[in-house]
């Protein structure tokens, strides 16, 4: 294998090494390469023409990530066998390798029972008897039966490198700098008490301000309101396209999104090997594209439009509030596209999205920022901070949106 | 309109403003709207995973660059009028408009007859039928019909805003720094004499930075080894499929890009708002994925290996040298593959791909990047410069490969 | 006057333009050139050797800023006239002018009855003197005496661009990225309501995050713990060669120097152009290195220990706590000293320093910053910001010091 | 030693880890530190405000690229023992120490007989005394008289680390970002065949844009006009304070700034620890600064001109032409200046500098830039690449200047 490959080449962190044969293995799987057909943001390119990057991309940058904390422990006197390294690194570069195409609208729609993670386990699952084993110890780092509980908390946790890697690319992407964190900073404050993570208290300050970047990313990005109106838009067409599937309606599609469009899918045809994960591993935003495109010019009119105003940009129009809108706003707007667009009070509706947006940004019952302080004693970040305040910070946040088609 | 939207956040530039009405509209158009979902530098991301950045987004940098090139030369007390400046920034927004996905592999297989930059103006025609001739001065400033020749080569010419703004942002979403060009500087020199573009004297150096920059970026990043093997294989693989298809095999793929799987379009196919047209403002980067993918399980052997290598990266491996391979090498692939998959030689043909690769990165024809002294004088930069070998600025290099199905 | 001295590069915001002759007048002044001469930070570029930039480069900066900040809320339909738009261009050039080197180290020694503001009054009063009233008006915004109030915000409040660019470059040349803020999007998002700065509500998430950044800044830059070493050192290190020269010892220094070291300078001597004022704009950073240098083999034991310190980076050694030194240290400590380096109980006291170290991030009395909802309405941040913790955001944080020469 | 020393934030580079004791007891010695007071640039920061950066920062900077291009070489196979790694840390850290303020224009007016790069390696060896011969692999690398020439060249060569730093250190602080290089990708690219540096073919494009950075940095930085307006007013300054001080006119200086001032230096008085060196090691930016600022009010009007010159930026204005200023211009300029200021022509001189300039890009002699192909033969680069000229890359251009004191 050529050496020159083992180099990839990242804007964010600049030349990320492939440590060694197996990682590489692991790049090169199909499952993996999917996620290069799988934008991380979605629908957020709306609004920010930058972010265009995949999960694959992301995936790389959070090995990375992963091999320098590592490393850092290493360092600090904490024993790491090869073996736990490799299965950390393999670990997070499958961490979201369940992923599908807008994955959270997915979830909404065509892929009800089964969330992303779960794909990921089965996945990995099969790739372990593909490889005979070789990734027991990836699977029980992912899923905490790991001994080494610290190595699953930095792939899964408060301060996890997937968090370290996305608030960072995202930030960089979008061009949101304010959203820029200090992941060398932190991965060089990180250590191990009571196979915990825990922070050193010198980097209090870099915690605070990743706490606050990753609420000005989800306010500023995330949940932008634009990138909500779309994302609702989006889901509404593909409710009312699995509505048309199931009704033996003919749509545009490739084949694995023709399966989800027509089959209610379970649980179970994910499980054993079952078709639904043969077909959702071969999905991705090409094939969501695609046939918005073709839908576009459906003659189902609720199909039509609203596949029209995704592909060409005529989002919903959305407000947010900290109020619920009034029913009866909600009912005059369905009266008018009624008669508007000739429509039934059901397919109305399909033209209306409202509902509450919320989010918390940390959550002490997760699993907590640990701070460790010169003398031994650790302290919770919310109370270590005197900054923030502990209350809101685990307090969910809940906004009302109401998104409708723009005339 | 809400004026939130007038700002587009860039990580190239920062925050762009959309000057008025009159450009908000066209940015918004359909037509604009589908560069965003085109990447710029197509099979590139296989080599450079950040390089997902669209047409689109190259599209409003190249208009930021142009607007600051534009106040830069009235500043300098030169005369343009606000429908010069409006013709200007439109006519650069609307350059791109005739690419389809992946182009430069577009025009060697599915779109033969007619060149990216003619379907731009055919588009733009349309556009200004639809708009009460407001793109008439655009039109005028693209195809180099208007008076003042210099608004031409911003859009068209060595030192176009297009290329400023494609050289940062390819180096910036690859990650290849060294390609960073000062376009600020570049555009704080530009003047103009006798109705041309020229370049004061003390700007010589960022020039000739300008012209390296652009050298390794084709070697190091347009024409490097992985991208050239992917762009062929990519080749193969569409001239196959339309081999199929033209022979009444049914292929999955949407209706616009079945439409230039089975016939064979013509140019005048495209005028007189051909139906070509109306295809091909459908077609994008999704329709190409969704097919390969399709078509890696198809029943022809041929079209499933090299759709199979495309989606899951097992590309062409490729050599390229400065003499041409022996011929009967090639003969010995070809014998080997029709074996080794039970192919004719045709078929097995597919499996192959070789001929020259050339570039050129300075043609003095084309036009010159002049060079304004204080004493008025003018010299073309390959004179003007005592660094850069003027013979060897505007010969073209050419390069061997020769690229083949991995076993 | 050549037209390539109007552009300045600057490696944080790009290109500034020096906007016209009158700016371009104060630039080159020496009051403004001696600013070339002062670091903004101080000492702390024995923690971080990149800040080693300059108060001019910052008020360069800060000018810069300012002329985005009018030109923005010029944009929004707020009336600026040519004078005030000059004024206060003016006043943000010349507000840091009456910093001596070290500003606040020579505020505790040598300049102990005058701030740096009255400092940088007197030299605007003087300058208008020379240029026949020209900066009247900007006097006035300085001064908050003028009308419009928001122009004197711009230059002094809770988010006036001189805090705007020293947290931006202060982050840039430390390499402490986290402390970037959206120094672009603050502005972006101002405006002026009742004569009074507003920030849009949709800027909420840039407020905090400056918030935080400022105070990320405070504990890792400017009260890092080396640099307070340095700083406490440095005071006493000044402090004990006052005493000296006071008392008839003659050491090395420039004149000006000279003149603060042997003379207990008063307000008086400072006004109606007094010589203190005219020896207090020759003093930079250059005279206390020169004299630090010369002194560390100074026969006084105490000047040379401590000399010698500042010089070779042997700095105090300190201990940061939440809670006082007990007495009995320090004096342990005396008493070492004492007989270590035989010194009486006086002398040996210059070898620590202890004290407190306040900072408060954001107070309320100052001035507010003013969050403007879509319905009109305004909110002071700490009520708007459902994130930050109103009381805590306006509480002073004290936390000891205890420093001592190194052993 | 507390390990929060060991990272120097570096806001090119990142985080720099100081590797051991020994590396960090050479960074803490005063003649390192005192590289921290002198400026990298000298007056180039009267183009560039930015461009405050140390010698102390670079060596630090090119140990970090040292440290790189070791492991790297470690890691294709090559033998580097921790002696001859140490040593080659050491050395180039040490590289620089021999520097005075404003090196060059010490070297023409008051260090005329001995080379910077001698006086470093004296400092070496009165280091290696007082560490017991611990710096004796560092000296001969330093000297190239260790068996493993690639050591020296990575201290000293077309490709050294010290070159690789300080062009991407003076490009980001200057903020002329074309001038960025590729070090990162040059260093993966060295290899080492026959004892010589070489560079794989892959990275031509890596070391053409290299060169031309470097050439563009010479023109645009170095040489910039009115950096050599401020060099050649400094050299006159000096060479007349000089000339005053040895007719025994007291002179405001700092005894070590006295001791050149007043005595002819010969190479003898460096040597065998001579005051020379003592008084040398003494001296750094500040002691000129406060020197220039006294004599700006000094009596001699010559002295006082030109140091209010410095001080207040009234620079020497300058013209650079191709070819040399006709001799009656310089003798009308006397004349002038004679009468004007009341001058013996002798004296008037002093007003004018007029000279060539000289750069050579790339020396064959010196030592080749070495191209490896993948068949195992070796090129240099001016035969390797197929762009840059090979006679001009190692020709050396000279221009004219003229400069004089404004008006």
């Amino acid at each position: 294998m050529p050496s020159k490959r083992r180099v990839i080449n990242d804007p964010v962190f600049g030349f990320i090494n492939i440590p060694n044969e197996f990682i590489y293995d692991i790049i090169q799987h199909p499952y993996l390469q999917r996620l290069n057909r799988i934008r991380q943001l979605g629908v957020t390119s709306f609004v920010y023409p930058g972010a265009q990057h995949t999960r694959f991309h992301h995936s790389i940058g959070a090995m990375y990530l992963m091999n320098e904390a590592l490393k850092n422990l290493k360092e600090k006197g904490h024993d790491i066998s090869n073996e736990e390294y490799n299965g950390a690194l393999a670990a997070i570069l499958l961490h979201d390798v369940g992923h599908g195409p807008f994955s959270h609208i997915l979830e909404h729609t065509l892929v009800k029972n089964i969330r992303h993670e779960e794909i990921s386990l089965l996945l990995m699952h099969q790739l372990n008897e593909e490889w005979n084993g070789k990734l027991q110890t990836a699977i029980a780092i992912f899923t905490d039966t790991y001994p080494k509980h610290f190595l699953h908390q930095l792939v899964s946790g408060q301060l996890d490198v997937d968090r370290l890697d996305y608030l960072r690319r995202d930030s960089f992407f979008t061009g949101v700098n304010e959203g820029n964190i200090g992941s060398a900073r932190i991965i060089k404050m990180m250590d191990v008490r009571n196979d915990h993570l825990v922070i050193d208290s010198k980097g209090i300050y870099s915690i605070e301000n990743f706490l606050l970047s990753r609420r000005l990313m989800y306010w500023q990005v995330y949940l932008h309101k634009t990138a909500v109106a779309a994302e609702k838009m989006l889901i509404n067409t593909l409710t009312r396209a699995k509505e048309l599937a199931t009704q033996g309606e003919k749509l545009f599609a490739s084949p694995s999104l023709s399966y989800f469009l027509e089959k209610n899918i379970t649980h179970a045809d994910f499980e054993n090997k079952g078709e639904a994960l043969h077909h959702f591993v071969d999905l991705d935003d090409n094939d969501i594209w695609s046939a918005l495109k073709v839908w576009a010019s459906h003659p189902d009119k609720v199909l039509s439009l609203l596949s029209n105003g995704m592909v060409n940009r005529k989002l919903f129009k959305i407000e947010i509030t900290a109020k619920k809108q009034r029913a009866s706003k909600v009912e005059e707007f369905v009266k008018k596209y009624e008669s508007k667009y000739n429509l039934s009070e059901h397919e109305a509706r399909y033209l209306i999205s409202h509902d509450v947006i919320t989010t918390n940004m940390y959550s002490e019952e997760e699993e907590s920022i640990d701070i460790l302080y010169n003398d031994g004693s650790i302290k919770d970040i919310s109370l270590a901070s005197d900054m923030l305040n502990p209350e809101l910070l685990s307090k969910k946040i809940g906004k009302y949106y109401f998104a409708y088609l723009r005339d």
